[in-house]
């Protein structure tokens, strides 16, 4: 088969080792030809491409990035037929499928062109672990990763100088990193979007720790809003340099924590640090397994189909589930997690 | 209840996680107390033991070894009847249940005790991921990215050399770190226990590697033997300062390979660097979480049972089948690492 | 000899190691005593005292943070008199003389002391190596590390997404972690206080990076300020909820990068994960050997001088030099550094 | 100028950060080419040579390794007159000089042909920093940044176990990575070449550390004999396979220590891992200044001298002064060290 390979939305550590899984694997047992989409969408539409031969995925599970480049372009932005140019660039290349790395929005995007008849497999990435579908995706246990080793920073600080520290983790709609990489931190609250505690209820956990002489670790999800949150208190406007006036939670909850209790207290935001850069070992393997097994599901004709970790197995599941089942924290983690606050 | 607690057998990251993740939730939920006994099965024994108030489990999660000390005691070594022994100490400090957190060896004992009506229950711990009652447990994970991390820059001190790397990571029965970390790092051969190359495929993987002007990986189990192994290959005898004749199974495949290949070769043995020192957040979550669920299990009546990892939900199985089942590399994990050899 | 030792001021890998190398010297060679004051000059004030016998530093190298604490506290401060104040406690327990570890507001603190009469010697700490009478002090080393390693992510990211990435480093009013690091990660332009570019200048040096195709990375100092900077774009003012106007100086080139050159453009803070956690083996040596220094100085009689590092050797000077020569970059530093910018 | 530019040697974390600030400052300042020579002097000799655009150099400071190879070939090797095959090369291409980046066997060779009229500058490498004429070269740091986090980690495992953990470290004539790497993780006694000690004296600090309930950590460099070296204990020979019969002084020290003390004891030899992978940041910045600094020196007319770091400035030196002064830890900074043993 010649077998196009793409990678759309936000970057994601271990999207080089799904590559490489897949042309290693595609090349060597069914001695398939690889062609590479440039910036996701964007190089299917425009046809811009460059071939992967086995020598080009050479040392790159550890590589962070993509080699392929990625973008938010999407077929059906502007265009009444997207399926349309898709299969004209196939077409023109001899493509018999697509292989598409991404997030919810890619996989929607990879579902409707297979209803259209566009031949497409998918492989999940969110670094936020928001996918039902699927128990981890590369990427998530890097992040998780990275921000521990942070917030083990931010409290050894924070003892020092009997301050509460606030750290913001990536997690727009779903809490999975705040939660993990909190729990591994030891943090004294968590506050995530799925269950949103008062300003009121974490100023008490806070207190609750610094009257046991330690010093308050706050980790909060990027998404998060406090259920009691004052009107204005989360305001996207900009200043006339083009400067949000919103520096974030963190940045909005440190001074509020400091004034209510009258600890001093600093924000940290932890931001682009988690997405980039070299994978962890246990994603490397993950999304290299991800690449080989979304070859072996194209040659058995799983078109419309993603690859999937179910316990330590690889398994495929409809695109569709992708899109329906947003994975959120449900109830007995969140107890799990509260059980060790304050 | 009044709950001791003991960890016995090889350091694994995560032990302090899980004493931490049991005291804390005991002390919240149940208002349990713990008793630590010192150096596993030992203190039990001799009757040495120390509280764990809250206080002293802070900021444990992300601390290596244990704050209790491991030996390899056995209540059943020297003596006839060691639950009477164990059940004496019980008795002695009214202690209600045991939590047993060790490996195949720890939970076989902790077994023997429940069948004699000792209230126990288990956390099964491995570094070398041989149980098959759990998908993962703690340990393994930051075992994985060790070796991985050194993996890279063995690997890049190869290619600066052209030289051939081996490198001998942990496993003594089974190859899961050699599989996983051999994996991430994109070694071009991998070897393990469970499925044995011959010397001679060693050799073909490393020139194939050889000839596409790339410098050759090996990872290798330490309980590996080559199929084709000849006779005084593996000698445990000392010589007369007490030093091992048999320096490991990589300083053994080094000179041959390059005997045979005529590439130079090095041999590099990871160690003990693999099990000692902070676990990885990962394994934190793990144990806090096994901490937590077996406090519950307990509290459920659950005794002669231990927790368990399926996907990512924390359930419990029978003592037993810690002990029935070692968790071998199965064939098609082999078939997958073994694609991606030459 | 009975010898008091605070930490004070801003936290610092390494006060640790310090207090360790110390008190094993003290202990070892001249059988002296130490007595901590907790929080810097407050447990001098306040007389907060803790005895640090030898058992106490038992493992302290590795161990970021200080085990004494810290504050911003000055015996000066609210009293006409603060030697006396100082004098009153040093008598009260018999203390002989003061270690006194900090940056240049701690160690000019300590040189009025000494002008009225108080028996101290001091040991410079300053993340921002801003310190002109030592080569570096710890701290400075695990800075660059931990930043450098963060651009690297950063870079890997901008590249996936051909996106200008602005990190803020720390820095108030030197540049050198910027400098180090920013030419550790390869920046693209490093934009420091001593010579301060304009915005034009630095939108030129994305631009040229842009055009060679690369994602620029552009690392600022916390302390940095365009020369052409408009009125307003550095605003101390906070809102309603007490959240500062001013998100910081990358926050705030962000915007204008992006509008200036059209490239996507994202900011970043590390902020306070640069200055907590284990300190590298570099500056742990450095701290032991400046706390081991220290103590030898103490007992050569050499009041009202500190330890410093020139080359390899520690050395010893005057307190007032640590105040009157703050340390900036360079002009050959700076024009070596920008020799790699574009 | 036309400059070749090649690598030779044993590896060494930071050789790309030089090629790529020659490159960049030769390319911005002077206009220079550069032509990379493959495998150190076996390219000079068998004219293998590649060029170097500004392009090839992209993002090569943090990477490990080096992109021109290495080996230990020599052009006085098998040869009269190693000059004038050096000549013929430099003839060939027009190439007006020669940096020579390596260690004091390469410096040495660069010597005797700056003698013989080759036009050649050099950079010095040493992993072990046993070059007296500067202060520091990129490789150490980083080498002892891993050997001290190995080490941390088998201090953990070691007081989990109650065991004397022995770890060998690289220092073949040298005992610097040991001395430094030693003292950040508190060893409690470090052997090295210079200040050889008894197993005797060993097992007495072995002993006092186990008296005072510590897990004994002894760090040791490869090099290191103790003084009492009982005939035969170091043994070169292999066997039938052509193991060596000698694991390494680790393996060594290791039974005869747990022999007379009784404490069990394990070894470790951290091996290649410490001279292979990334650089520290620190050795980037140094790295990155050899290399701009070395272009400055050949524009400057400075045949027959290397650059060298003292204090924080890049100073230039006689090549010769690279191979007349081995710099071996002087007694100051062992008895330094030995007052922390125990």
């Amino acid at each position: 088969m010649k077998i196009g390979i793409l990678t759309s939305g936000g970057d994601c550590p271990g999207l080089n080792a799904v590559i490489r899984g897949a042309v290693r694997k595609g090349d060597k047992t069914y001695e398939d030809e690889f062609i590479g989409f440039l910036d996701g969408w964007r190089g299917v539409i425009e046809d811009e491409i460059m071939p992967i031969p086995r020598r080009k995925v050479q040392g790159l599970s550890r590589l962070g990035g993509t080699i392929l480049g990625s973008s938010r372009s999407n077929p059906f932005h502007d265009d009444g037929d997207g399926a349309a140019l898709v299969k004209r660039t196939l077409e023109a290349h001899d493509i018999d499928a697509i292989i598409a790395i991404g997030g919810d929005g890619t996989l929607y995007t990879a579902n409707r062109l297979f209803q259209a008849g566009v031949p497409v497999v998918g492989v999940p990435k969110t670094v936020d672990n928001d996918l039902d579908a699927t128990d981890y995706t590369f990427g998530f246990n890097t992040a998780v990763e990275i921000a521990t080793e942070s917030l083990d920073r931010l409290r050894i600080t924070g003892e020092s100088h009997h301050r509460c520290m606030v750290a913001e983790v990536m997690g727009r709609s779903v809490g999975w990193i705040a939660l993990h990489s909190g729990m591994a931190a030891g943090a004294h609250v968590i506050c995530i979007p799925e269950f949103p505690l008062s300003i009121d209820e974490i100023c008490e956990y806070v207190q609750a720790t610094w009257d046991r002489k330690r010093a308050p670790l706050v980790v909060v999800a990027e998404g998060f809003t406090p259920k009691d949150a004052p009107e204005g208190l989360i305001d996207y406007d900009v200043d006339e340099f083009g400067r949000p006036r919103f520096g974030g939670i963190a940045q909005t909850l440190a001074p509020i924590i400091e004034q209510r209790t009258g600890i001093e207290t600093r924000a940290t935001v932890l931001g682009h640090i988690q997405r980039g850069g070299e994978p962890t070992g246990f994603d490397r393997v993950l999304a290299t397994r991800f690449g080989m097994a979304v070859v072996d599901l194209l040659h058995r004709g799983g078109l419309g189909r993603m690859v999937a970790l179910r316990g330590t197995d690889i398994v495929d599941v409809p695109l569709t589930e992708a899109i329906d089942n947003p994975k959120r924290v449900p109830l007995e983690r969140w107890e799990e997690a509260a059980d060790l606050f304050g």
